[in-house]
């Protein structure tokens, strides 16, 4: 991988990278924080997912977290959406489906699947690389994300049981087979069998018996998407039947923008620090 | 004045406002960050100036300031960079000139003059606005910028002696005089004159007696416009020969980019605070 950005930032560096993936197929880019504490030693890791249109560059110019990274001593890694390139397929008519839209999933249809492999990018690829190449501790990630970015990190967590030591989300889109959002995208890259789909889908995957794993979920009462796309009510009651722990917090006023994530961003660091630095002291 | 954004953010709202400027001869947009404590009595204000290519949504979005606004209560003023419009003169192959860029200053010289009026706009008219709409106390300012906002601040303190209780800037321009940007700007807005010109410099103005008030500045020592554009170090021989209070801190390895600002707005913002609550017990 190759280092194209280093930007000193509450004394540790914001880095960017690009790689040849071979899950996407394609050049990728990342952006990573090492926290000042990862000069001395390695450091546990959050993977943060972005939501539709974003690239790696969201996350770190606007949700304000390098400070609280800095101040805990986690690494935070920034990963891009989707696949890119003048060769990757492409809707240019819609935001919400192809680049920026990739959804963390494993396309099996054409035109998309030879490039929208996210799924395996963000859940083996990177960690893989990261570990190798920088100051992170092997056995100590977790992870968090914004709309699409939050359905990301739930089904992440949910499919790969003890990978993640804690997960939490934004907004996230709980429910994607119902959302427009995400028929949109699963009919694409996923095809007309249905039942496919539920592989991607949080609330399924718990109705399904996924292995728990606490839930941490942020959601504010005037996000304009609530009703149409997110669906926390499904994933609430799926929860409820399946007795799986979940702290959905409705938070009074907030919207879907980064000023929501902004505003709760340092109490989700803390929490995946506690996670992440847990037996430090064992 | 009309209300276009109302986003709740750390407890606050963030709110955007369009109104008729007559100093500027058009309508104008800017933002205005109100902390929880503004709902209960009025606050006191910080005015944030921002840099050359800017609006108001820049600092809003990436400095990191509304945190700790909230924890501090006070409010933060974040006017565009220029006048705005299809009407308004502009040099469209260049960014460092016409909108965008507008270097706060009063213009003379055609075309520029009949909109061009940026310091009026930030020293005058949108204070006695802001104070006559918003819960915020009339005595109580402070102001702060970055690069271009940096100058804008600076020149604003030093030429209004009193009316603002502290000033502080990022990488700002120094002595813009000497500077390919100021020079740029300069010679359009105010003509062929160049003593005209010293009257928006900072350095020219402690050269002339400006009444002290203490300078803090942050500046990156690997900020790329340090050599060509900001003249820190003409400003560090003024302040020196006038017995100027200046407390510049090289940071090192840092850049000119929003990632150094938000490093240390903190640490701005609680020095702002401490003079603007200053005699709140005594």
């Amino acid at each position: 991988m190759q280092q194209t950005e280093h930007i000193k930032e509450f004394g540790g560096w914001l880095n960017r990278y690009k790689h040849e993936s071979t899950s996407c197929n394609c050049s990728m880019t990342f952006s990573v924080y090492l926290p000042p504490q990862a000069t001395v030693s390695p450091v546990p890791v959050l993977y943060w997912l972005s939501g539709l249109t974003c690239s790696d560059d969201n996350a770190r110019t606007k949700a304000g977290m390098q400070r609280y990274a800095a101040e805990l001593g986690l690494a935070i890694v920034f990963p891009d959406t989707s696949p890119r390139g003048a060769d990757v397929a492409d809707e240019r008519s819609r935001w919400d489906l192809g680049k920026g839209a990739g959804f963390y999933v494993n396309s099996t249809q054409e035109p998309w699947r030879s490039h929208y492999q996210m799924y395996d990018y963000v859940t083996r690829e990177l960690p893989a690389l990261i570990e190798s190449e920088l100051p992170v501790l092997k056995d100590r990630k977790s992870i968090c994300g914004h709309s699409m970015g939050g359905h990301g990190a739930l089904i992440c967590a949910l499919k790969n049981p003890g990978a993640y030591r804690s997960v939490s989300a934004f907004s996230p889109i709980c429910n994607p087979i119902l959302s427009g959002w995400g028929q949109g995208c699963f009919s694409a890259y996923l095809g007309s069998d249905e039942e496919s789909w539920k592989e991607y889908d949080a609330t399924c995957l718990i109705e399904d018996g996924a292995q728990k794993i606490p839930l941490l979920i942020d959601c504010g009462s005037n996000d304009e998407y609530l009703v149409d796309q997110l669906y926390i009510d499904s994933l609430v009651t799926a929860c409820r039947a399946n007795d799986f722990p979940l702290n959905l917090r409705m938070q009074r006023d907030y919207d879907h923008s980064y000023h929501f994530v902004s505003s709760f961003i340092g109490e989700h660091l803390a929490y995946h620090a506690e996670a992440l630095h847990g037996d430090r002291d064992r």
